[in-house]
């Protein structure tokens, strides 16, 4: 039974479009601009189109190589960006290193260079360290994505996490976006805030002081320290995961007590808009940053979606990158 | 040189039994019936055959993504089953999951709903705790196998045991089955009780009374606590690996009394009747429970055939349960 | 966007020559033909051309699945074998086996045995201890290539080593070659001493004799123990990684005293001819055996040219094993 070759074919104006994307890597959302931004959003939208349909697989990278260079564990992301090379008709190639083999600087790059001379398309770079990505970006021919690098960026996750947003209330420009949890260590947080503020949005950090950045009165957020005020009205309230393993004498109470003043339940979640929305990246602490009655709320949890739509910008992401480049 | 598209096509016969399979999963044997153990038989040798052709890639599969999740290491099985997939021209990921580092119940839960989200085609998972599968199964979209769950079942070892039995044999009923060895902890010895028992085969367990489950009785088999009496006049032994690491508190002899006396070796083979054939399902503990002259005989030994087979009932399984679902 | 399959053919004249590598198997460089080993290297050169080209994947391999069965950790020549057998459109798949869980012998055997009736097309070998891939070559039916076996051989290695000094040099003959450093544990040496006196250069080992094998003299080589007299007039300085976790109560200066006597500096350099080129199998130990101002001199430093040219090295041999075998 010969299965006829997939026909997805990118709508016109989108073809039109591509050349308006015009960075050779995605190491962060901070550069992007809101046309650039809605660039790979509407290219994505046509992307979870095809992965919804019975035609999952096009041809849009046929014969190109991405290597997922993880440094850190991540199943989920590494799996998400496997599918999206896949899906495309791209060869994956996995590479897990132990970062505590490896020694910083030189090897790091020595790395890149070594698969960059293997004749790569994309790498996709997960690192301890803030600002690894960008570092071999500056050393390979390859197109790198940043799939998460120390305290600095995730900015697929902003993507996709703006992509679920726009799916729902139909815009980001207006909305009133509480992100609440640990700030400090995340780059989730980051990335979320540079695109909310890029694209019109009104971003509230809902945290205790220990658990944000010093920085954070030049990052364009409203601050809160309760959950009362910060969610107040939102359309949107984004939790981040209690991240233990990175808090290193900061602001490290029992989870019962993070829950009490910082975890969403019905209550707090009756604080924002009647129809606010509740994100979360994944993998969740159920119990210490979010109720389970909550997070499974199917009418009001996004959680699924972006898991979901997160394959699909991906694969927008690899899409934009790869033309027109060898 | 361009090769053509492999020409592979499933006997018509069997495009009209396809509908006849009509579970969404496959968790167990138990469960099963005759009629549909016997479709999967059937369309596993025609990949039997397509195997040791020229031609061992088919398209049944293509644009549809598997994935092999494990959360115990089996280097054999999920390379079995990545192969299967990558024969039908399926993506298959593999994601192995550190047993120890996952919170039971809810987050197995979060990983398979997560998975489900990406748009699989089929979850297969292996799991140290019985029900695992099952528990999945009833989350997700996708279709789940069981490649083993705890001491519960592996139904797609049955179903490979019972192609390799049929291919020599000729027939599953009437014949005499001897599982030997540490059938508490089998869920090997548990599907092939079920599969042996549905298929009219007569099964004897033999084993030490501390290796056998207390429900024993009501398991349909002949209970033999000596080689001498369960060998008599087999047709098949199969004998079960030593799973040292699984025994806790219950009978644990030195190896060289196990082997002393339920080791299989050619003086207790010799109880069985003349052309009685040998089985393990690997990897096998050489000297434990099975002596090399015996495991090694070319005649009657069916180990490598078991390994040869297990890979065309894999993709039997692929195919029938990916066929009109999306 | 269907993209047309890749129409890249071989030249005429390599496919009139195929039948020219008679060996069903790659275990080692010795025991080849100068012949044999220039009709991999002109097969390579296609190989990197089309990896440069827009169309780096071409159809070989379609169908075909080739192993790689690591028992040593690997992660740069894994990369290389599979990126290779995808590049020729074969399904790749990854075992890497801890080699503290194995049991030697017999279970190598089964592990092998147990791939081999899943009917392979090609097992890539990589094993601690010498001569385990000749063992498992005995016992399959499909094509095995030594990735690398304990102090013996690591031929893909010496291939690549030998097509990157041919595409600088124009040729081999008449070289004279100075491998410095640990050549008592070096498989990469080793294999690189045979191909370079089948193929009529002049080789120098320089190492002091605490890290030269005891039938060194048997082996074809001019021994040095001195870089001063070792690298006089040498047309190329290849230096063998210092492998710490090898040497087992021999010669273990501290890495300072080891570079001042045998790591590559620019001074050291200096005494070898003016066009004197530098190689590496990587990974390297910057400022332990080679200087970063040497490894990253862009005129006379081919070790990123090493790893690009392996891809395709890997490619021919999987190509010319795999023809008219099934």
């Amino acid at each position: 039974m010969p299965t006829p070759a997939p026909t997805f074919v990118h709508p016109h104006d989108l073809e039109g479009r591509a050349h308006a994307f015009p960075h050779r890597h995605l190491l962060g959302i901070e550069g992007l601009t809101a046309p650039e931004i809605n660039l790979v959003l509407d290219l994505a939208d046509t992307y979870v189109a095809q992965n919804r349909s019975q035609e999952r697989k096009s041809r849009a990278l046929n014969g190109k190589t991405v290597v997922n260079l993880f440094f850190e564990n991540s199943t989920r992301t590494r799996t998400s960006f496997e599918l999206a090379a896949k899906r495309l008709g791209a060869d994956a190639i996995n590479m897990s290193v132990d970062g505590s083999s490896v020694k910083k600087g030189e090897t790091l790059i020595d790395t890149a260079m070594t698969l960059n001379a293997m004749h790569l398309d994309v790498l996709v770079v997960r690192h301890q360290e803030s600002g690894a990505p960008k570092l071999l970006a500056d050393k390979v021919n390859c197109a790198v994505i940043n799939a998460g690098d120390g305290q600095h960026e995730h900015p697929t996750q902003a993507l996709l996490d703006a992509l679920t947003i726009r799916q729902r209330k139909g815009k980001l420009k207006g909305l009133t976006v509480a992100i609440c949890g640990d700030v400090l260590h995340s780059r989730v947080a980051r990335s979320n805030i540079h695109l909310l503020n890029i694209m019109g949005a009104t971003v509230r950090v809902v945290a205790p002081p220990t658990l944000l950045p010093a920085a954070v009165d030049r990052m364009g957020v409203e601050v809160h320290h309760t959950m009362a005020t910060g969610l107040r009205d939102a359309d949107i309230v984004m939790m981040l995961r209690v991240q233990s393993e990175r808090m290193q004498g900061q602001f490290l109470p029992s989870q019962r007590e993070y829950f009490r003043f910082y975890g969403l339940d019905r209550d707090k979640l009756g604080l924002a808009k009647p129809d606010a929305l509740i994100m979360h990246p994944g993998p969740m602490n159920r119990g210490v940053e979010i109720d389970s009655l909550v997070a499974d709320d199917i009418h009001r949890s996004l959680i699924l979606q972006q898991v979901e739509l997160g394959v699909a910008v991906r694969m927008a992401c690899l899409d934009l990158l790869t033309r027109g480049r060898n």
